[in-house]
């Protein structure tokens, strides 16, 4: 038999909290979960620094990929016995489903800015590169790993099999948000799976919405718009970001300009030097990553060590809504009073804006990568969801940013109470409130 | 107003998935949950190596730690209009709910027996130390640190606030149970924990439970025997433990031997040498253990490098029943031929029995630290649940030890077809079974 | 002691599947429970006809106001430590939120219509006539049922007490919405309420809520939506209704034109004549209704006796979208179309429209009874939700309403293939659609 | 293409609170669903008098019938594709799992000990007399609707058939229990149906369970035991079942002495004469009987007007535990004072044993109709569950019978307090207890 073909003597099941099982029964599949590429998922948050404001987000991106997997393997027996269906293909969708994330790093969005990393990149390189991955792809045939990498780099021919992974409506999504929410435990992410996956339809080269599921569709919309806003988006998950960018990038200004580490930054220094080979980057994971802050919390150079204790220890920057219509005058004077109590504004004085932030919103139209999502009407046409839907439609349009500005206020409460510097300080930054 | 009654401007929550939320007025509870020995709880899981098996047990001692705290705090909302609750003692039971894992390490089941070391004695070092939950401890009274460890200790002398911690239906088990259900997703582990909590009374020295709430508490029960042998019991998870457990029994014994590794062993040297001071105890993490292994699956040494890719890569070892009546020479025999394919049967051939495990289930009487459960019956005269409770009794009195022989199978198979060792290894291992 | 600081000697508790539990102290509460006028809701459904719809909707509005007096609890249980809170009214507010539904008869809003009646009349009449209820809340003090008549009546003078049981965002519409959900398995309906009542707060005249929760109201004002849309207004649901309704005219109209029932119909007769005594009316309820729809289902009179057994036996009218442009002409021949087939279409054609229906979405001043909802906002001041929340602003300004034309299909579609009367018929509903 | 073949145009789902949705392809089902037989059992509550308990136990057996319906077909699903399972019999199974309690009438267990019927032979009777039921039945084949009543008397000859109805792991129990846990809020009762229904294999003429699945199987068991204790056999609910019982022997015996009843008890005289045609049993639902028991609230006879406000009205008798060692003089004294004080003891003294509920436990042979459940072990033999689960074993050889004396307590407490008779009654009464 065919290794594509080739079935697992009994199916296995991984118990999900979120799908309840997922099932595996394809040898290629069991095969893949096996590799160290995929087991190295392990050891990648799904959430980023979210677990330093909820206490429940320690999952991992193996956890969120098999749920991907997951849901792509239940659509898939709906699809079954659709003639439009090519089924040819599903051995495609459920690795690519599988492998979407890969090539995700520790704290991905952090590393990706400073570092000018993608991980979308090394996803491609992972499946395409000398790495068990690659092995397992290419026995089913040869070109296969490329196929697999076509699909998720969303150019993949058959758009039907990419919308399955990449769309506004798509499998990535469906899983993070009821996983997110199961994890941190919000009482929001929770919409009717079932009944959407019972109404989806492989349409030419889509996946549409049959009408009569709008509502159910609504219900995902307004999750993903409350997960954003409080969770995804949470100003204290914000913080921790802030303060680990500035730790890659102090490291990295340091070693640039000669500064001695305690202990050689080995596993950074291909990092600081922009040319990360795939092999110093699978190396990368969160562990070796808190690794080198505890030993950074040791430094000598006071900053990286002050930060990277933050870090660790959760000593978070507060912020105040930051007002963008702040005199300039007034924002160098800040910064300048930063500088003299001893502060580097450049590592202590933080605007992030929401809108930086990887995730994105439903936009029809806006986004050239994500399919928006379609309804089938009745009347057999289709029909942008946000032309249907009022509410969609209602906060689609929104743009909605936030400016938030970040600093260590427990440094400037132990100013003494008669210090000018921390009245005046404390008066701009309520002002710029 | 004195430390131990200032409570926050505006109650904390946490957003906690098993019990909605966790929620914080007084100040010292806030302190502490902020200091850097909390904190470090973090990076413990709470159930070790079971993420290896069930993939959403992720989630740290730090989660867990939240969880009680939160339960005695709903126990002792319950307690506060009753006469015989000593009011003074509110804070003590709260602190020592919060802190009672505090001197858990990394992976504890195995580190605890390999290197001799003990958590509770940890977890008293740190709250005596030189450490800063010590200092907030202190801000309370002189002497409130050694209540705190009295307490978690079972020493304290009022025993009714030790049995909120540490009895048969302490909130340490309610927490777990379902905490570890709640991760893991398995069915089990759900018993009406606001039905126990109602039915629960101060009584003398000890926690009661009204009889009308027998029928709650036997859930509990039997959630706890599921759980234990569903999730905490699961042979897989033992492979790993076995795994791990060899690891650090290598390492220490190339240490031993002056073994020159590759990247010197800083953070385990005091560990080898069975002298861990508590500066170096707290910097151990699974963060940091993780980053040796990674380190140790490219050393020289086969064993070490081997083990260690296994346990990142999670290639565990298979298993087969053990069978206690294997003759001695067969067994002898099995031992001689995995040497003579090259694999050292200390590491490599390794009996493991489930009650060697940390679990205890409930066994009034037997265990001298733990208070079994009592019921209060209608006619005020208290019982002992398995002499109420025919479910309870029929489990209480049944020890079930499962005995499993590891061996690394992928490495057998791999032995050429017509290999003789490989054919009787097989069949031994099979009449093992 | 004062009856009405009575306190039962053990506190009472009914298993509640939304709350899961409802508690009980007051001595006044429990004897309230008790009364007979109470417990006659056990044979009212809280959703009328929608169990034809969703098998699991068979709740009573016993079983809702419960729920509705347990959240009041809390709320109250939240506020007893508010300096601008009423203490002296706790029980006030309980009773009001425990009797606020008395009134409800059987399938409230098609007997309503029909018989011109007014449940809020009736909820008033129980409270102050000759009832036991009246019996026990006079225990209190004599002018306590006058007050709690007030509070429900939304008179009286403390408008705080009143937005507690009417306003946007009040203890009915909180426990409606989740048991409704619960009990039709739908997966709308779930909000944060532990987080609502959380942020409320008395404030002047009313209760508000702190600006920190406004996403938790957010989510609230979206089940809300939902619900109507998917469960409150479902068509099938008002199929039902739309033949219960034509039952009751048909019965009235024979009555009146001195039709001679088979078994005299007694407890209708007051209904029929529009006056209708307390005590006729609390000896209706919907097993009665049942049992006399099954009586008529044998009746003479063909149309009572077809809608009634439509009705026992679930045979409901299909519904077409009915096209407000239809020329008034086409309308006219449907109608003659009908009578030709032998259908009097003053029962069996009929135009139901969900603007009709009793329930109202969250329009801030349009309505004058129910109260918007105010946020509490960082500055002191108070500010309307739909100002504050984008989503809310979206969907409250819309009006959306649907009409459907009812008709029994099945005659329609057993007359001959060639009659050219089904054929002209089926094309005039299509067209319509 | 043959009716037993025919889909429906496009699949029907409920929406059901338990098993999310029940799906609907063949048309026999969906026509069986529409017949005024099965629309009947929506006007009978699934757990008959446990409402008065658990106020959301308002569920219809229709609701639990279609479930069972939905896990058959679940079940069916899984075999698909499985040797050794006939697929002829599919149509049959899921006929018999929709209609297997369609013979049951108002408040089953009392009408049938009182009237001496047998809802198994009205299910029978329904299923051959001249029923829609039977017509659709016939439709599929002539001798049909006989295969059917024989699965569910558990005669037909294919025994893997009946065990899917009948067994102590079907689909009834498998049902009833998630949903009676379900609409009760209590927290027993879940269990994992899904990996229960993965692990079940048809085996020669049983449905076996693999041995992996025995903790799975275990939980159920569990969840059974606690739902008898916690639910099934709720002392309040054997109040109102003593009442209710009382009630229709009072009005039977009032009928065979010629009592003239205010309103001719038409739906009854069938019963009370014991002939029972199957046209007046199917008139009968819990409508009619409630709007009896009103009609009689108002009779002259003073004992079935008190029992009859009583059930109506729910005020209940209160129990003690009854004393099986109670001397007969003792009890013969108790019966008489109750005369003494006006109250007939054969009406108001009444003893309940639990073991006459109609509710079996698990004992494997003990019972004739229920197969016991086998695991399939590894080594492809059989072994009766109990023989390998400690904790089944330990519980299935139990027999708790539990003996409780029911008595209106109010009367007794209303008598003056210097009276001899209350004072000798109530030190009875508690020394019976």
């Amino acid at each position: 038999m065919a290794y594509k073909d080739e079935q697992l003597h009994e199916e296995k099941v991984f118990k999900d909290p979120v799908h309840r099982y997922v099932h595996v029964r394809d040898r290629v599949i069991w095969d893949l979960i096996g590799t160290r590429e995929f087991q190295r998922l392990r050891r990648i948050k799904q959430l980023g620094t979210s677990f330093l404001t909820f206490h429940g987000a320690e999952h991992s991106r193996l956890n969120h990929s098999l749920g991907v997997y997951e849901i792509v393997r239940r659509i898939l027996v709906n699809f079954a016995d659709r003639p439009n269906w090519n089924h040819e293909e599903r051995l495609l969708c459920l690795c690519a489903a599988l492998l979407h994330d890969l090539g995700h790093g520790p704290f991905s969005h952090s590393f990706e800015k400073v570092f000018k990393l993608d991980h979308e990149e090394f996803t491609k390189a992972i499946i395409l590169g000398d790495t068990e991955v690659n092995k397992v792809l290419k026995k089913v045939s040869k070109d296969f790993p490329q196929k697999v990498a076509d699909v998720i780099n969303k150019t993949y021919e058959d758009k039907l099999v990419v919308s399955l992974i990449s769309s506004q409506i798509d499998a990535d999504r469906m899983d993070y948000l009821q996983r997110d929410a199961y994890f941190t435990g919000v009482s929001y992410g929770h919409f009717d799976m079932e009944r959407i996956l019972r109404v989806m339809r492989p349409y030419e080269d889509q996946v549409v919405v049959k009408e009569s599921g709008m509502h159910a569709v609504e219900d995902y919309i307004m999750s993903r718009y409350q997960m954003y806003w409080q969770v995804y988006f949470h100003p204290v998950t914000r913080s921790a970001e802030v303060i680990l960018t500035k730790i890659l990038h102090r490291a990295k200004a340091l070693y640039e300009e000669g500064y001695s580490f305690q202990m050689e930054p080995t596993h950074f220094i291909s990092l600081f030097e922009e040319k990360v080979s795939l092999k110093d980057y699978i190396q990368l994971d969160e562990a070796v990553v808190l690794y080198y802050f505890q030993m950074w919390a040791d430094e000598k150079d006071p900053i990286l060590k002050d930060l990277a204790y933050r870090f660790v220890n959760r000593r978070l920057f507060k912020y105040v809504e930051f007002n963008p219509n702040l005199q300039m005058k007034e924002w160098m004077e800040l910064h300048q009073l930063f500088i003299d109590i001893g502060l580097d504004p450049d590592y202590y004085l933080v605007v992030d804006s929401s809108s930086d932030l990887p995730y994105d919103f439903y936009r029809p139209g806006e986004e050239e990568e994500r399919l928006p999502i379609h309804l089938f009407m009745p009347n057999k046409e289709l029909r942008e969801l946000s032309r249907q839907s009022e509410i969609v439609e209602a906060i689609s349009g929104k743009k909605r940013t936030d400016h938030k500005l970040y600093y260590p206020r427990d440094v400037i409460l132990q100013l003494p109470d008669d210090s000018q510097e921390k009245k005046r300080i404390l008066a701009l930054l309520h002002h710029s409130e």
